[in-house]
């Protein structure tokens, strides 16, 4: 008998409300009884987004919604800069160079944020840059991108800042609006509470001109056409209805809860992460600019990290996420967002304490549980 | 956003394969497919009451069964032994006084387990007495009796040993054959992992004699009625179909896990327990004699037990039960049976640390999670 715990940077724990949600009698997409959950959720969408803009349902992974961004907004031979910190923000260049964008590539060391001071000299010497495509959480190194500080850069010029904020949106304070963001980026299977199959996107004025001129090729994932859709409560081709059906308890439940609430709790979390690796005096991949969606860890040196964290969700049961590419075997990341709250973390930092003695690492039992515990306290009255 | 955590003696945790299983369409009670389901399970209870005989299963929570127990196998005026050691224990005399018998009572303190000397003492100065009721595990008090050593006792008398295993059966080991166990009671809601509604009962040879000899008025639960019934592949009354159901998928869920491997994995959160709690200095209410379903703890003096047992459950989300009688507000009781594990564990013991806490309790932070770390770390490979 083995429980399994999903601790994961996505997908995340879905809600037994949302599940029971999705478990109901499929609806035809074509009926008013469709339509209206289909535009609640599209309105409720507005909230997690903090935006008056229309936000585009897609059935699609995130991805889909990243290659929509530069196919609608960009024309071959446009320039762009793109913030290459980690596996995501390499995918927006790769996605532009796909279209025939020209890429200035901006290479940030894994773990660290991006400086908006190169951005700006990269903008300053090449006026006709476009875009500024950027992570506001870069999944793969569990770093937070200064979004704000970018988006201010582009708003005296004829550039747009894109933001692929699927590890952001709903998991802490990215107000679309507010900071001036154009194109706004997520998924389903992240803060939102779902399983994967669904993508996110909102674009400003600004980011709607730019669509008018775009020359790009597309068809799927046309934002004009589900724009129009969105405005006769449809989409404009079959959209995955029991996710969609999901997505309006999900974000029912989030609406409830207080988008700032939210954000606190993961902050908490995600300090109390911190807090218990530090306390195991493990090193953390991120520590000058931590994402409060999950936490980087270095293994250490003498364990085989892709090992430790096959032990953790085969032996153990407890589902975490290892390193991509080069940090691959090298570090170990927890998430802290969506449905996970206090106990989630709890047995994230005593499985890392077992399994790290269970591979001859000297470890003093309840260490890192006893650091996270003293913030997790700040949580309850 | 608050998670649910259900660490009581009854109810449990019920896995979601069950769950699943229980949310199919009814079947009609009377159909041979219902037929089908009911037999399996019924037979599948044979190997976790570790007996040949027939195991009834009847629509009510254990007490019927206990109930049952009594009016099945005695008359009034008849003479039985009630072992009082808790809650349970004083429910048998109390039955027995219901139908006219004579109870002789044997007093134990709470969380002590019944010496069966006494037993022996008061079967040898009254020869008429025909039967000795007690519990192999006492859930109010974290107890477990002597059930092995009180079972010869009554072999070379005209007197039966009648035993609720509600909290035992399924739990720890009980041998109803091997150990001449001539009743054997339980309930859905604790082992079996499933939630309440039914109870089961087994009967020796023995037993089927004095049946057929008592006088006691009864009508629903009539156990011959039921047996004759169970040769049918049904029952008297209308079963509780999708719980009947539920309870094949959890006792093929045991029969896959091996009953000896569910018996040590109870002993092993068991002993994590005690041992996190007694890191905490806390004293244990059974300390000589620990039941492996739950473990019973006193809780500091200057903090009132029922205001952190709901503290636990309202403001953590974290449900352990408080004591009854006169243990309320002094103990609380943390299960460990059914569909629980090392997680569970470890939340229960972390949720403690921390309401301590915040009832000004001195606690070092993780000093009961370092503790049940350590046994619980026996469990993995």
């Amino acid at each position: 008998m083995k429980k399994r715990y999903l601790l994961a940077p996505g997908p995340t724990p879905v809600p037994e409300e949302v599940l029971l949600a999705m478990a109901r009698p499929v609806i035809h997409h074509r009926t008013p009884q469709f339509s209206e959950v289909f535009k609640e959720a599209a309105e409720l969408l507005k909230y997690v987004f903090q935006t008056k803009q229309d936000v585009l349902i897609l059935a699609a992974s995130g991805t889909g919604a990243m290659e929509g961004s530069i196919s609608n907004l960009f024309s071959p031979g446009d320039e762009v800069i793109a913030v290459n910190g980690g596996k995501f923000g390499e995918r927006w260049g790769q996605i532009s160079e796909a279209y025939g964008l020209k890429v200035h590539w901006i290479n940030v060391e894994w773990g660290n944020a991006v400086d908006p001071g190169v951005i700006k000299n990269i903008l300053d010497k090449n006026p006709k840059v476009k875009g500024v495509l950027t992570q506001a959480s870069e999944t793969s190194t569990a770093v937070a991108h200064p979004v704000k500080e970018i988006a201010a850069l582009t708003k005296k010029r004829d550039c747009l800042v894109v933001v692929d904020g699927i590890t952001a949106v709903g998991v802490f304070d990215v107000p679309m609006d507010e900071w001036g963001i154009d194109v706004l980026v997520s998924g389903s299977q992240k803060a939102l509470m779902l399983p994967p199959g669904l993508a996110f996107v909102a674009l400003s004025d600004r980011a709607w001109k730019f669509h008018e001129k775009a020359r790009s090729p597309r068809y799927y994932f046309d934002f004009k056409k589900e724009q129009n859709n969105l405005a006769k409560k449809t989409s404009a081709y079959t959209p995955a209805t029991s996710l969609v059906t999901g997505l309006r308890e999900s974000l029912l439940m989030i609406k409830k809860e207080g988008l700032k609430t939210v954000f606190t709790r993961h902050e908490r979390l995600a300090e109390a992460t911190r807090s218990a690796m530090e306390a195991l005096e493990l090193k953390l991949l991120a520590p000058e600019s931590p994402s409060p969606a999950t936490t980087g860890v270095y293994v250490p040196e003498a364990i085989d990290g892709a090992k430790f964290v096959k032990y953790l969700r085969d032996d153990m049961g407890v589902t975490i996420a290892g390193g991509q590419d080069h940090l691959r075997g090298k570090i170990f990341r927890i998430a802290h967002m969506g449905y996970i709250d206090t106990f989630d973390i709890i047995i994230a930092v005593a499985a890392v304490e077992m399994a790290l003695k269970k591979f001859g690492h000297k470890v003093k039992h309840g260490k890192g549980v006893a650091a996270a515990e003293k913030i997790l306290l700040k949580g309850y009255k």
